[in-house]
């Protein structure tokens, strides 16, 4: 897996307007109704992390979940990291 | 609910040695296994947050669990957060 250009990242962003780029990952943070949503939400995450055997630097304080995708053995982001990013989408947002 | 004191708090955390006090709130780091046995354990930590309709500030990082507990209403640690703190050491050390 490796490490994808600062360019290759922004273009692929833009498939992806929850996201930000900076800091060698790239960062969303989501809203939920309340922390059984947020859990609820993270709990499916979670799934799909083991499934990409990829995992999140990952925050939650009550309605609000923040996350952070990097792969640590090629010190950026790489297509694992779209893969999850996209994995996460459908599940906080399915309505899209 | 009121803030404990400085005091207070400091002779209740000798009951809690993973904890510290600092910047209003108490604070812990678990490391597990692996992710999927944290995010058990977090998914058993969520559930008594709704039962006591107190929640975290947590983090986590693949098999490591960082958790800030405090209670905004009060401006600082009150007897919830002590609740709280117990029944996550339940979880996460179950054999003490």
């Amino acid at each position: 897996m490796s490490k994808l250009s600062e360019q290759e990242i922004e273009k692929r962003l833009l498939r992806f307007p929850d996201w930000e780029y900076y800091d060698d990952a790239i960062h969303a943070e989501f809203e939920f109704e309340n922390f059984k949503d947020c859990f609820s939400a993270m709990s499916r995450i979670a799934f799909e992390c083991e499934a990409l055997n990829h995992h999140p630097d990952w925050s939650n304080v009550y309605n609000v979940l923040t996350i952070s995708l990097s792969t640590h053995s090629a010190h950026g982001v790489t297509d694992l990291d779209f893969k999850l990013a996209e994995a996460i989408e459908t599940i906080v947002e399915p309505e899209e």
